[in-house]
């Protein structure tokens, strides 16, 4: 995809204009690009690589320390190590169509970057940076709430938390328990994968169930349901 | 000092009033304190850190790229992290005199943690983010230009900067080049101190000179001078 392509996809999808667009193109470019076209004016993407880095790091605490006001400190950095992450930021380029549109190196486009997480999560980095210095830090939050913030209501950050030490930890807070997972359900599929059910207790007394492929699937699913209620309480 | 003499304090040195006064007396309360007061409601400052780490990430990054419009990501990066340590942050939560107003457990003042930088790094970083909650980035920003951004200034951070390693770097971009070092004075001071001159020489042409109390410090003072004429050509 072009830059003009994908400046106007970013319009249409996403309602954002760069008023200086040099700013998004030194986002897109990658080094060996420029070394290729010493014609062309401008900077690779790594100083805003910088400052974007900062800026994701501080959208995703303030987002998550408002979400969940009662979650301490331990709980806030798991879920903001899981979410700033180069996994995590390759991933949302590829979702924005960044990986399409950066200017790469011959040799960097042979050896196959353009699809490598680290010059990914550099190139989602770099264009953070680039929109917080042209627009301002509400819009970036408006991008991440379609983009980030989006996916923690789906289960994708869920592979990256464990769910079953949070509910240990949270449940033996004013003394020890009984934790007991107990598989109900096993169930074949049509396309041969299983499905299993398990339930978690409490000193005997059922708190949750939860639904997964494989048994540990579903008891992490079963702690996660479980920490809902009692969060919920 | 009484949180209140501290309210008083931020008000006519910063021009500073907390709209909810509950995130100041946070910012500033360990947790065994309020293991002590458990009539005392509200939180420690724990979840107020991990929001304010990631506010101190992104306003030193941004002050950075914009006043060091030539820098590239490597400096940048150098320089940011000799301002977000544990030294430097510790060093302006006693300038503005956070260790004196911080809510202590009896045998934490006891053990002197009111003087350990680690935990008046922590106390900073929970009033920024205190601070940023309750007002906004922009007042964050001028509370930072009157302590850690007017401290650049200064020679305050240079002790973590590598300033000849750093010239080295930028003199041979475009190749080698003889760079020697030479001691042009040395002068006994009445304080029973010396002071040395250093000169710094670019294939026989003198570039900059430098003064400090050692040779090492002179030579640095030199490479300082020259990389700011270079900077600035």
């Amino acid at each position: 995809m072009s830059q003009d392509s994908f400046k106007e996809y970013l319009l249409s999808e996403f309602n954002i204009k760069f008023n200086d667009e040099t700013l998004l193109i030194e986002a897109l470019t990658q080094r060996n690009y420029l070394n290729e076209h010493k014609d062309e004016p401008g900077r690779d993407y790594q100083r805003l690589e910088f400052l974007g880095d900062s800026v994701m790091q501080v959208s995703v605490a303030e987002y998550l320390f408002k979400r969940y006001p009662n979650w301490h400190e331990g709980q806030l950095t798991e879920m903001r190590i899981a979410m700033v992450q180069t996994r995590s930021f390759a991933h949302f380029a590829r979702q924005v169509r960044l990986n399409e549109a950066i200017r790469l190196g011959k040799g960097e486009e042979m050896s196959g970057a353009r699809d490598r997480d680290s010059l990914l999560e550099d190139i989602w980095e770099a264009f953070i940076g680039a929109l917080y210095l042209d627009q301002d830090a509400d819009v970036v939050r408006r991008f991440l709430d379609k983009t980030l913030f989006a996916a923690i209501d789906t289960d994708f950050f869920d592979r990256f938390i464990d769910f079953k030490s949070r509910l240990q930890e949270k449940l033996q807070e004013n003394g020890s328990v009984d934790i007991d997972y107990h598989t109900e359900n096993e169930q074949q599929l049509s396309d041969n994968t299983q499905l299993f059910e398990s339930s978690i207790s409490v000193d005997d007394r059922e708190l949750a169930r939860g639904v997964g492929k494989s048994i540990k699937d579903s008891e992490k699913a079963a702690a996660r349901a479980a920490l809902k209620i009692l969060e919920e309480k």
